[in-house]
């Protein structure tokens, strides 16, 4: 569908960009020193950063009022960066006023909101994207294509940990704030829809919000995914273990080099004659770790979100995708009020 | 309660180990090579197993029928390293015969049936002795003497991984399998009775026995401890995250030096003024790493056999530390029936 | 000596950067940054660079004579980081204008000419600070601190090693590339001047100059310091031991966390009666890894220039420890040229 | 050249070790346990060390005269694992009393007398068989078959690191002690002769034995090899760097699992227009980790000797091997001397 928001080639995108905290001068950098984009204007509220923005952008328009970036004229293009409960009524007036969004994961804070913000987009045409930032790094892209190649075999398992000393978040808790990365490429990885989600978790300081989180999706064909997210860590370890029925990869995000490790490995059913039982032994194998690209996972991402809105297509990171990974957290919220009770999705 | 069982000083404790399985030739490598033990007699009912033992002890009876050991009146201790579902009618059958113990882990089936093994050691005063044999290593005791200095303050989780391509077991799940040495070394560093707990997992091979497994345990005052087994991963990982208030501790088995890491880091939480959130923040702190001793485990563990034997003691890893971890395996299981439902203890 | 050259507080250092290739665009970035400082001018003979440094800098003066800096009157400060064989005459060009000169490692291609910068110094009163960034980051700081604590005893050795598969320059070999790093920390942290230094190399693309390189510094009391620098291995290695008669460390300048690790581990030599020979066995004990700062290196090292030259001092990274490194990578061609042949210092 | 020696098929090689020290009880119970071998004798002059072996294996003559085993009538294969200024006399007395030798590295304690041993085994037809037990693992003949099978290209250099805490020796230095080991295995995978030698080292005991040492060995065609062997690192490491003209690999002995590593990465030259200079840039690529086995190294050199006694053929490890490396040593000893100089071989 057309809406005649489509950019004319040669002419820049400007953005607005809502929230100068910890992201946002990422995305005030990238968006920067895209040479297809003009950041306009940066609203934020808190005066400390309000003077950290000016400091570090001085020919951009610094202001307190999101509604001077949401409802401008000058305005093609609203970056969200504020807290997640703010999202949703910002996205929905930004595109209320004719904008394409790039919002913040998580994408809103329910499944509701979240749904609505797909409708308006299908409604108007207009660009919605969520920032699901791995999703535009060399490995994880890499992990697309070697399971889509089929390498792997069928899928057993994925089981990914998230951990490290981190600052705690004061509107949402531990699943709510690092599990969106884990759940995100998981979503784009396996491509399938989900049945299934059990969450436990443990709060420590007096806040309701766990800390410690350990958060378990089921699939269909016995595919189990598991998460573990923790801010009390006191050693960083991002590590993913994609099992397969014919070899498995290991994902470590931490290190600089042959970050991914495809294993020639697995599992072999023997039955022996006169046995009730099988006898399963594995196999050993070689292991290969390809070569990761390295450029800027955001600068490509702000780069495909100019060309989503200038091909007028929704990219793949899409509101919808942004709703299938609330949706699961949303579950496991749920999960957790029953002290691990599962939810069926 | 003295049961005239004891032994003399001096004297030799005559053991006849029952199974020669996968464990069993490191018991019998141990038990004949502690000074204080004669190894007497191995039964085994696999012809290749028969042979493979003959051959390796030379000077000890082996012999096919197991009756020939826990009833035999030239053995003072049994040894039992069969499967499982046998362990509970040996023991019974060695102790009604009037032998010490020494069972392998997870000491029985059920907890019905562990419970009854604490019963009858009450009754006779014999020693049973279950094989957790971490709990003799360097890096537990250790961990041990930290936590109860309290150096880590308030304990707010325990997080093991223990995965590896793994030997499946034709009559136990990957919990009931690798959870028992994790579960075990929780119970004797935590010391508290757990309140419930939850399980996930999946099969992959039609045997319904699963193959990856998560288990989570809750205790009072929000401690959660978690584990990952897994014999399906193509890299081996065997560490554990213990979190406290004041400090936090990782131990990962495999590194041949420097295995226990504690660090003094935590969080600290302040409240700005006019700030309706909790502010958290992180407070990163030097890392110390003690020198671990590297007696064998096991050959510590034949030896505090003995002693107990001796000194007519129960053993801190008695017949009640088997069945409180038959407890908790007990309820994985009927967790994982009702897809991650929680079970209270 | 003062020279009437000394900054008033208040007033802005005026800084003039000559050379905008590899390691420019970090000085610029971080002069520009610095409070106290403004970067005036750049000169870059490339027309290539000159373009990116203008796009870079908008509101930089971009020039290509260098001679617009080294003799304007609006520049206080040279910064020098053009290839090795052009810092002579540059650094002599600024300090006859009376300007405080920055220059990047290796000061110069030759002792006799670092030497000369030495005198210029000293008659000019003007601060010459040779780039030795290392010196500015926590670690090396650290170790400063524990070696001058006495806690590692007296030094036995000091290894190093720094691999990677490296850009090769264009005038310089590996070890005029690579080994000044270590050099200048070595120099730091021993604080002797070394008797004598032997080099080995070998050269694989018929350049005449090594990209393979193994450097040896003698000491007096049996302290031995030996380099190895290499621009072909597949593999990023930077990893340095320091050995005493009491402790030992380890610096791995790769690891995100606990980059230093302290080892209370060691030799003791003991005599067994009637024996002929001394017996020595090892000590081992406990590790510790001090938590370290993680403030950027050279942002720390500008500030420290702009005190220097306000305080009217020589900075510790004088032209004398410019000209100490200097002297040993001199030597280390002598030796080259004689196939191994030990120098005298 | 037949000799009568060789062993008629089904009849054990009879077998006698001479030193029971450090390395002693491996080598029995390797030659215990090979079905081909009877361990006959031990003869061993420590009081301490006898009574070991008496009780490790009471089936074996356990004597304290040496010439009980080299002069016996029952004994065909004499084993020297005794202090290396002693291997020479031994290895001569069983040749010329017609036994076979495996003998422990080094070989001897000088070129010469090496060289007379590899004459001895040439005039006899006995096989004189050296232990360089690395050549016998996994890791060492796939770093064979893939330097042979052209991968890496030409070799520009072989860098190894063999260092820890160690036992010192007391009749010879470090590199007489760790070196042999890292000699031989470059002697096996470049199979051609070195044209000199270079040694730095220092010592700490007052022993006039260097506890720290640095060996560096150039072939033609600019391929240079160096090696650094210490006694007093903290810290374990064994690693290797092979770079070759295409592609290099990693040696790391110390990981469990894919410790080799083949690097598909290089430097590419390119000559751009109007540029005096050569420019040289790097190639990055994947790597991969080939499945190394792992039957232990001594138990299949234990059968590859009585193969060759069997099949009456002088084993790839033989005296001239072992001359080969003892050469490098004394040629290392000899720069040592000079402190540094280059000796020509």
């Amino acid at each position: 569908m057309s809406t005649g928001k489509e950019m004319k080639s040669g002419q820049k995108l400007r953005v607005g960009l809502v929230g100068y905290g910890y992201w946002g001068p990422n995305l005030a950098r990238n968006f920067s020193s895209n040479a297809d984009c003009e950041l306009v204007r940066i609203a934020e509220k808190s005066q400390e950063r309000f003077e950290v923005a000016k400091q570090a952008h001085p020919s951009v328009d610094v202001v307190t009022d999101s509604s001077q970036i949401t409802s401008a004229s000058d305005i093609d293009a609203v970056v969200i960066a504020t807290p997640v409960h703010t999202h949703f009524a910002l996205a929905l007036e930004a595109l209320d006023n004719g904008k394409h969004v790039w919002v913040e994961k998580p994408i809103t804070s329910s499944h509701e909101e979240a749904l609505k913000l797909v409708q308006k987009a299908d409604d108007t045409g207009l660009v919605v994207m969520v920032d699901h930032t791995f999703l535009f790094t060399g490995a994880v892209k890499k992990m697309k294509e070697i399971i889509d190649s089929g390498e792997l075999g069928d899928l057993h398992y994925y089981d990914s940990v998230r951990v490290n000393l981190g600052l705690f978040q004061s509107d949402i808790n531990v699943i709510w704030d690092l599990a969106p990365h884990d759940l995100s490429i998981m979503d784009y990885l396996i491509d399938k829809d989900p049945i299934s989600v059990t969450a436990n978790g443990s709060d420590h300081y007096g806040r309701n919000l766990i800390d410690v989180g350990y958060v378990t999706v089921n699939y269909e064909n016995n595919l189990i995914a598991h998460f573990h997210v923790n801010w009390l860590s006191p050693v960083k370890i991002r590590r993913t273990l994609v099992g397969g029925s014919k070899s498995s990869l290991v994902w470590d995000d931490l290190r600089a080099d042959s970050n991914i490790m495809i294993y020639d490995r697995g599992v072999e059913i023997e039955t022996k004659e006169g046995m009730y039982d099988l006898l399963a032994s594995y196999r050993m194998g070689d292991m290969r770790s390809p070569m990761i690209g390295v450029r800027e996972a955001l600068a490509e991402e702000v780069s495909y979100f100019v060309d989503c809105i200038r091909r007028n297509e929704q990219p793949f990171n899409d509101a919808a995708a942004g709703a299938r990974v609330v949706k699961i957290l949303e579950a496991a919220n749920r999960s957790l009020e029953g002290h691990g009770v599962p939810i069926t999705l």
